[in-house]
This record gives C-alpha cells, sequence and structure tokens, in this order.
C-alpha cells in the first residue's frame, strides 16, 4: 500500500531531507508540498540536487487538498506550525519537525520559547517523538512532534542511565558539538562560510538553550524527580552532524552495560565496544546513533559519546520512522541507507 | 535473483562505497571481501560507517573459494588488478574500478602507465565501461574496465559534441575541478587537510595526466580521427565531485540541443535547462550526472559544465550500473539513491 | 613621519583588512572608522579578532572631521562611493576599494553595471590602482580605484604577455578559481556554509562577469587593440584565495620569460621555475602573487597560472600599497607579512 | 642589536611558523635552518609560502656551526630533542618546543611517554615555557621547555582559578576542540582532509592524553596539592586553533573578576566582558588568548572558554615571547601581528 504524503515547508533543509529520504521509500508518495514564499515553484529550482524526481509543484498550504493525503510532515519555522495544524483536519495524521509541540506544559513553552502557545488542546494531545521510547504513544497517535535534534542525541545518551538509576542525577554535564545545518537555511552573518568555515564557538551557552526544556521535562519523567543537566552547544564548521560528550558520575563498565542492553535491539541504535568512542562522519546521512563509553582515570566518572546526523536521525528520518509506526508500516522502511563516506 | 558479490580490495574508498551501494541493492549480496593488508579485519574496524551492516570479514584473495561467487569486483590500486584478474576463474564476471584495462592498446597503456601491461590478452577482451555508450559490449561483457573519473566527467560533456560534428575537434579545453577523494586513502602530505584545506591548486598539469590517454582513445573512436585535448585538474578542498568546465568553438545553442538530444532517455544523465549551470553539491553521493551550456559573448563559442560524484558516478556507482547490465538486472537497480545535501 | 587614516565602510571584510594590515604599519594611524548601519558600535563588537587594538568608534561618515585625515580608503560596496567620494573635500587623497571609478569611459560603467555613473568628472580623474603598472600616476593621484580581485589575478598572468606580442589575442581563457570571501559579508543563500562548504560551481558565467569591464578597458591600451577574453569565473569552498588558469596560445619557454623578466624587480610578484604551478596556501594573507608557466602536450599552448589573496593583494593589501606610493612612503610598508600556512 | 637564531627541525609547521613570524621580527635574523630527511632541500621548497624569504638551506644539524648562533629553536619530534639539545653547547640559549623538557619529574615524564628520559639533568634545568606565569625563570633560563598547546589552553582558563581557590578543586572538566595542525605534518589516514573534514570525533579521551601530565604537574604547584582534572580533546576539520571549554564549580562572577584581574596587564591575554564567549577564528594566526566567563542556569556553576592558536600562541609565538625576555628585548617584539580573518 502506498501512503499519500503532504510536506509542509519544503523548501527548508528538514524538507529537502524528508524529500531525500522518501525518493526511496517503498510505500510513500509526496503528493503535496508548501513553501509559501516558493509557491509555484519547482522543487528542481529550490532544490537543484531534487532535479531527478517527479515531484509536485510547490503550493501555499492552503491550496492544499488535504482529503487526499493520509499523512502530513509539518516541516515549517518554530511557532508557526502552531496555527497551521490547528487549521488542518483533525482526522488527518501530522508529524511535526518543529518546536512546537515538544513541551507538553504550557508553562514550560511560554518560559522557553517567549509566548503563550496557541494550541494548547493539541499540545496535550502531541506525543513525543523520540521514537525508542515513545513506541506505543505513537502507534496511537494523530500527531507526533519531533524532538530537537541536540535534544534527541544527549537524551540517546542519557535515558537508560537515568532510569536504570546508575549515574548521580545532580552532576551532568552535555558538551555539545553541531553542525551548521542544524540553524536552517536562514540569512545570518554567522552562518556564513567565510565566518564558520576553520573555526568553531559556543552559542546559548550557560543554560539557555531552549532544548533544555526538552531535557528537563524527559530526564523529570523518566527520574521521577527534576534532573537539570549542564548543556553547552558548539558550532562547528560541517554541515551536518551532532557529537554529544557527556560527563557522567557513575562506573563506566556499568554504564556501557546498561546502554547496550537498552539499545541491543534496536536497528539504529549501535553501541560501540566499551573504550570505543564514535565520530559523526560515520553516521553521515543516515539514521543510525552511534554510542561510545569510556572510563576516565578517576573512579567513578564515565564519559558517554553520542552521534547523529541532525538532518536524518535528528529530524526529518526520525521523522519517517514515527510515520512509519503511525501507518503500520515496519519501523525501519525507507531508512537502511548507509552513510555516506567519506 | 540474489547475486553473490565479491569486492577485492574492499579497504580503500572505492570498496567501501560499492559496500555502501550494494547495501540497499535490492538483487545483490556480498558475500566476499579481500583486503589483503587488513586481511582478518572485519569492515567495521576499517570503515565504522558500515558497522551496521552484517559483512563477511576481509580476506586475503587467495583464501576466496569463488566458485560461490556471481561477479567480482575489483578496486585494487592500478597496476596490482593485471594480476590479480589473470589469475581468476575465467567464468567469474568483472568489473574492474582500476586503470589497467581501460587502454586497449598495449603501447598507449606502456606510454601512460611506464611499463609493459601483464595481461594484454585481458586487455583485448575488457570493454570500456562507459555505461550509456557502451551498453551492448557490457551486456556481452565478461570482464569490464571501468573509466577514469575525471575521463568520464569530460566524455559526458564532449562524446556526443564530437559525433554530432557541431565543435571544433582541434581547441577543446577541459579545465576540471576535483575533490579528494578521487586520490583515495593513500597517505601523502599534499592529500592531509592541514595542506589541502582552504586552498586550491593544479594537478598533472600540461598534458601530462593518465586520464588523456582515455580521452585520447575515445574521442578518436568518436571521431575517426586524432582529438587531443587539453585538460587540466585542479585539486579542490572537498572530499566528492568532479565540476568539469569545458570550452569549446562551436554554436551553444546547437551544442545545447545535441547534448539534450543524446541524453534525454537517460535515467542519470540530466542536461540543464540552456544557460542554467551545475553545482557538485547536487549530486553528491548520487549517480546523477548534471551536464549545463552556456554561450560566451563571443559568438560561436561554447561552455559546457558537466559534473558528477567522482567516488559513485564516477566510479563505483557505475561499477555497479555495468555489473546490473551484465547481470541482466534493471540498469538502475540500487542506484536511485537521491543526492546528500547539504 | 605618521599619516592619519580614515576607513569609510570599516565594517565589511575589505574594511576588516585594511585594519588588520595598517595594525602593524609602522606609518600609518586610524583616527577615523565610518561604518553607517554600525555607527556607534566599537570595532571589538563588529569584528572581534581586531579586539587588541585601540581603535576609534565606528561613526557616520558626515560626522568624521576630515581636516585631520591624510588619507581616506572608502570600501564601501559598488554604486555607493561615487556620491561619498564626490562629497569629500576636493585636497583629501582617496584609495577606492569599490568598483565605481574602475572603468575609465562613462558608457562602459553604465554598460557593465546597469545605471549611469554619478560622479564622471571624478572618473576621469582616478587612476586605474594596478600598482606594478601604473606606478607614476599613482604617484601623482590624488584618487586612485582599486582593480577587482579577479582582473588583477588575469592581468598579472596576461599584461606582459600582451604587452610582448608572444601570444594570440583572439584566443584567450581565463578559468578562474576564487574564494567565498570575495563577495563580502553579504547575506544571500549560496554563500552559506551549508550551501558553500564540500562543493563548487561557476558563477556570472558566459562573459557577463563586471570584471571583464576591466579586462577589456586594461587590455585593449595594453595592445592598442580590442582583446577579447573568455572569462569563467568558480566559487570554492575556501574563505581567501583566487586562482586563475590562463590558457594561451605562444610558446610557452617565450611566456615564461617575458613573465620573468617583466615581474624580476618587483617585490611582490614571484615568477616561479618553468614548470613548476603555485597554490593559493601559499600566499594566503599576504600580500605576495604567485605565477607559473608550463607547456601543453600540443606545441605552442601554454598555461599560465596565477594566485592572489583576494582580500589582501586582490584588495585591502594593493589599496595600502597605492597609498604607501601616495604618501611617499616605501612601497611595500608593511605589506611584508609573510603569508599564513597552514 | 640582531640575534642569530637557529631553527632544528624547520620543515615541520611548528618550524615553519616560527620562520613566519621571525620573516617580519624586528632584531630576529634566521641564520641556520635544520631538517635532517630535507637536509639540502631550499626552504622553499618545502614550504612554497617562504619563498618570498632569504633563507639559508635546509642543513644536517651536525653542520650547523652553533658558535655563530645566539638562541636555537628545537622544533624537533617529541623524543627527539632530548639526545639534540644535549649535544649542543652548553652555553646555547635554546627554546625547546617539543614534549621532552615539560615534565620535570623523570617518572612523571616516563608515565606519560613511555620510556626513561635520556637527559635528566637538562629536565631538571629546564624552565616550564607558559611564559605569563614564569617570566622570571625565563629571563635567566638557558633551556626553556614550551608548553603543550592543549596544556596551555587549559591553564590559561585555570590556574589563576586554582591559585585564588575560587572553585572546586575536585570537580573540573575541560572539553577542549583542536584544529588538525596541532598533529603535526605528519602521515596518518586520520589527519587525511577525506577523512577529518565535514565531521569530529574524540582522542585520546578517558584521561589517557600527554598533556594531562602537564596539568597535574602545573595545577599541583600552583595550588599546593594534587589536582586531577578530567580531560577530553577533540579533533575538528578546521586547520589553526584551540577552543576549551572549562567547567567549575565556584561563583561565575568571582570567577571572571579573578581572571579579569589576573590578565588585566597581559598584551596578549584578553578577557571578555562577563557573559561574552570567545571563538577560535578571532585569534587565528595570532600570539593572542581570548577567555570569557558565563554563569550557568544552577547556582554555583560557571563556564569558561579559552582560546588560541595552537601553531602561534599555543606553540611558536610562544616559543619567540620566551625568547624576546631571554634575549632582553621587548617581550611582544614580532608578535602583534593581528589575527587573520575571515
Amino acid at each position: 500500500m502506498t501512503h499519500r504524503i503532504a510536506i509542509l515547508g519544503a523548501s527548508g533543509y528538514t524538507g529537502a531531507e524528508l524529500v531525500r529520504l522518501i525518493a526511496t521509500h517503498p510505500s510513500m508518495r509526496i503528493v503535496a508540498l508548501s513553501g509559501d514564499r516558493k509557491a509555484g515553484m519547482a522543487m528542481a529550482e529550490v532544490f537543484p540536487f531534487l532535479r531527478h524526481l517527479d515531484l509536485p509543484p510547490l503550493q501555499k498550504i492552503d491550496e492544499i487538498d488535504f482529503s487526499g493525503v493520509d499523512l502530513a510532515f509539518c516541516a515549517l519555522p518554530h511557532a508557526t506550525s502552531q496555527a497551521v495544524i490547528a487549521a488542518l483536519p483533525r482526522d488527518l495524521k501530522v508529524v511535526d519537525l518543529s518546536a512546537d509541540f515538544r513541551l507538553r506544559d504550557p508553562a514550560e513553552y511560554e518560559k522557553w520559547y517567549g509566548k503563550p502557545h496557541a494550541a494548547p488542546d493539541l499540545q496535550t494531545e502531541a506525543v513525543y517523538g523520540l521514537t525508542e521510547f515513545y513506541r506505543d504513544e505513537i502507534r496511537a497517535a494523530r500527531l507526533v512532534a519531533g524532538t530537537g535534534c541536540n535534544a534527541a542525541t544527549g537524551q540517546y545518551a542519557l535515558r537508560p542511565l537515568i532510569a536504570a538509576g546508575v549515574i548521580d542525577l545532580d552532576d551532568i554535564v552535555i558538551d555539545l558539538k553541531a553542525g551548521v545545518s542544524g540553524a536552517g537555511r536562514s540569512l545570518k552573518e554567522n552562518l556564513l562560510h567565510a565566518e564558520l568555515s576553520e573555526g568553531t564557538h559556543t552559542y546559548s551557552a550557560g543554560g539557555k538553550h531552549r532544548h533544555l526544556g526538552e531535557f528537563d521535562q524527559e530526564f523529570a519523567k523518566v527520574a521521577g524527580r527534576p534532573v537539570l543537566v549542564q548543556f553547552t552547544p558548539h558550532l562547528l564548521p560541517m554541515n551536518r552532524g551532532i557529537l554529544a560528550t557527556v560527563y557522567v558520575k557513575g562506573d563506566p563498565a556499568t554504564v556501557h552495560a546498561t546502554l547496550a542492553a537498552a539499545y541491543g535491539a534496536e536497528p539504529f541504535l549501535q553501541v560501540l565496544p566499551f573504550g570505543a568512542l564514535p565520530s559523526t562522519r560515520d553516521i553521515r546521512g543516515s539514521n543510525f546513533v552511534h554510542i561510545g563509553v569510556t572510563g576516565d582515570r578517576m573512579p567513578g566518572r564515565a564519559i558517554v559519546v553520542a552521534v547523529l546526523d541532525n538532518l536524518c536521525k535528528g529530524s526529518s528520518g526520525q521523522a519517517i520512522q514515527n510515520a512509519n509506526i503511525m501507518l503500520g508500516e515496519d519501523e525501519a522502511a525507507g531508512l537502511m541507507l548507509a552513510p555516506v563516506f567519506p
């Protein structure tokens, strides 16, 4: 059975990545694409790398006939998804890739995003889209909220450790290194090649990054008590990839065993042998997560390193994985593409 | 039907690219991998990006039982393929990715590669692997010689123009820009990141690059007379991709029309609208070739720009396309992966 | 003696490069900086890499008291310099880095820049700033027009050859590779890191790039007849540097000897031994030009490759070299900084 | 007065960086260069970016007449400096850039470098070259041991804090990001452009990196008790630059004030305003260190970020700064070159 797919916000990087992945998906077919400012253009004009595909032209959202759509991916900018999704047919399956429905608590949303939520009822309905931890809810969901890409990376490193109680919950540092495509196709001076290449710097340091809202929500849920982490992201001169170096207090061998046990059956989560640490280049362009654990010379301290591709497993790949579940397909359908190296 | 595949020389970039592509190929299964210096190692050690795959370990070539192999890809260094392939069973289908069997004339081989050919009989048997121009021969072939990646790029820009007689054959300049993976995984000072990033330079300039042997052989065959081109390659700080800027004397509209007509039915060769010129980023990781044509302000001069991914369409993708034909499969099987952007 | 310097347009890359170079110049002191949109800000905010310097704050141009200024560098965007310079005191020495005064003929200006020139009298007065070829005029000049960075690179490769009559004037191809800083700090999608890194493409191909106006003007002057060149620029994933590969018809040894003789006494123009070709990485951050010549396998064809740093010798370094001459200083003062490698 | 300088090991990156800096130094002149494997070659062949300089050819060390040398920089590989320096005239001033004389304790040396020290008497004599903290000793020294580039970065962030007792000494995490030139010009697979660009990974993680020996030695000296830090280096796709993100427990405002007070008079150490964090691109090619401090959302936790150029302030610039002191020159002579951006 072929599912008819709409992508709202197809002119950004996550939208394009959805098209890339669906291009070889065995049971999804794109029937509508929206891109408000670029409505009327062909995708091949906006993204020439997709020119070999037979795709519908970009439309305005209100021009789309959703009666012929089985599932919509919503890849719109943060804060604009709320109103758009609220206006969609209530029986349409939706996977949202924005930040709008990640936080269940309206107060938390307002705290991190600076204004009240426009669709608090949908906020309650939405299921948090970290697939491996919300499969059952996703299967039953109509609206799934994709996670932050940084938030996903940190959670893959930490959730089983928090759940198992094998680390100190009050002393967790996530030092994260992120490629530039996570910032989207927006025109900002600090995203120019001449500014960014051959250098690195922190951003949103000091407990200010919005993905902390997701860490707080999810880790409290897992631990049954508040868990505050330190989180410092850095921007790196690379296009794709996130590497999170997570400093925890706990026995390294137990930390490794806990992660290996938790993820042993997961198709996309690969725990390396103890002492081996991963590289972003080994998951580039793919839906895989590589996780490594090593000890420190100081007993009782462990370092967990997790890597994923922010556009794929951190965003559009995750979205398709969730959509596969919502549509009753094999969860890995269309997502087993090998990473691209070099 | 699943074809049993061996890859000889799997520890280099083209070997790894073969594995990447076969990973999602519908009718190929890897049954043997060789890597002499790394024999005994798992592919996941040599190329961690392939760790999610269930692959045979690296062996020495003479440890492989070829009776269970339908087709072997030979991705060994130049000059070593000759002896290896000569020693393989004579009924084994072989696609060679090295330079060893590209030149049909032993004298030309010796001229460009500096020593006599070790298997001149096989040299005669081998079919030149530029798929779109040798389909029938490839279908009947036992041994197909993959083309040089630069040579492929230049030929896609020029062959139909030479065949149609629409350009001056005595004044052709190919100025080529190549990513670094074309040089392989070899340890050379000028391939270090610190040497290569943030700069560019020519290499093998002045009529010395070995791919000129392929240009000479093929263009003479097409034209029915010798055709000498100027060819200057440049190394660029990027991993994948070749862009050839080809300066020809001929009517630009005719040049464009000739290429568009020649490639109209080809699944992987995309001719852009007149005046549009391609970018390497739009074919990265894929088997597609994008070709653009524009005129100059001086009448009667045209610029043809062709791009492809040196590891995929320029090497391993081409090899699989040829193997598909040799095995009776759909030529595009496993090769419709969309490019990876950004 | 210390010369008091103003920099108009100090918030762009060429303005910042002027500050960088003047920071260690023995006889220049910056007394005023303008940056209209960023007026009131400290340079350390706009360019943190300059934070160790004691610099005046950014002002609006009309706030600057030019009575205390000996020479002004004007690093404003194209088309805005005309009105600004026309309003400056008529006895103030000015080095303009924009395109506004490069073309002496108002009709040519309008042809290439699309509108009439606003200060045609100054256009006549301005001296073309390709230092090595206009020293005497620059010494006597009040207004010097910096050259285009691509135009400078091509002229260094070609002027002596055209002057000496050793090449065919009707068959010259300049295939140029340029780093991204040449496009300035402007917010354009194709200058984003995620778009630009790991790829290459042409721009303004087909006889459309504005620097052709400079080539036409200067080569006609040198040859005493019109000389039309083909010129195809490519954008490369590197920040600084231009490499021009120039295809000419002429005897390679004569071509090399002509350049070596013409530049033998020049402090910044280095002609490599015959057969050696230069790399942009070897002039990065410096005022040097490296030029190499090789022959082709076809007799009577030569390849000249010239490299320079677009921000330094191609723009701000050239400007200071010209200012040194205008101010009676040693031409090389402050400009002997070695390139930065790696 | 002009000091006559020899550089031993001039064919590596730190040797070349010494030449670059001395090229515009007001009172140093290079009289001898060694490069054993490249003896007999001109520096312009080994490093074409230095071709404008009039330099002595590379010699073997034992061919150098040290009677005409005032000071020697020794930029040889780790473990080879010991024997070389032991064989030099005992009255020759030496600045060593290797790791051989950084650790005062022979047992510590053997622990971190895996074999006994070959010149333990010199080891005792050598002064640790972190200029700002050893000025008096350096002034009196004959042999100064340059610090590790990572070790310097971490110490600039931490020494004043440890000395002032304003942070918890038992909970310090240094998460460090390093450019690739720190690994030198050595031919290793993981330093190839195709392996390194567009990705990141840790190295020597888990308390194994040799610069921990320096941290242990120096921090214990400052604190008067053992201080063990966690230290995880990451390799980044950039050529120059180190960024250390240091997690400490202490009052952020106090941390900032302590650093600002300690470094207020230092010419090269720039403490940014509270809350501002630095970027490696702002110190590239220079001898400056930028340091920023911010608080976390959790009270009592601060993040200190320090950046420097590993080849300059982290190695060759530091060496010249120390040599200036040893030779009685202005400490900053020849080192006020502005960073190169973009």
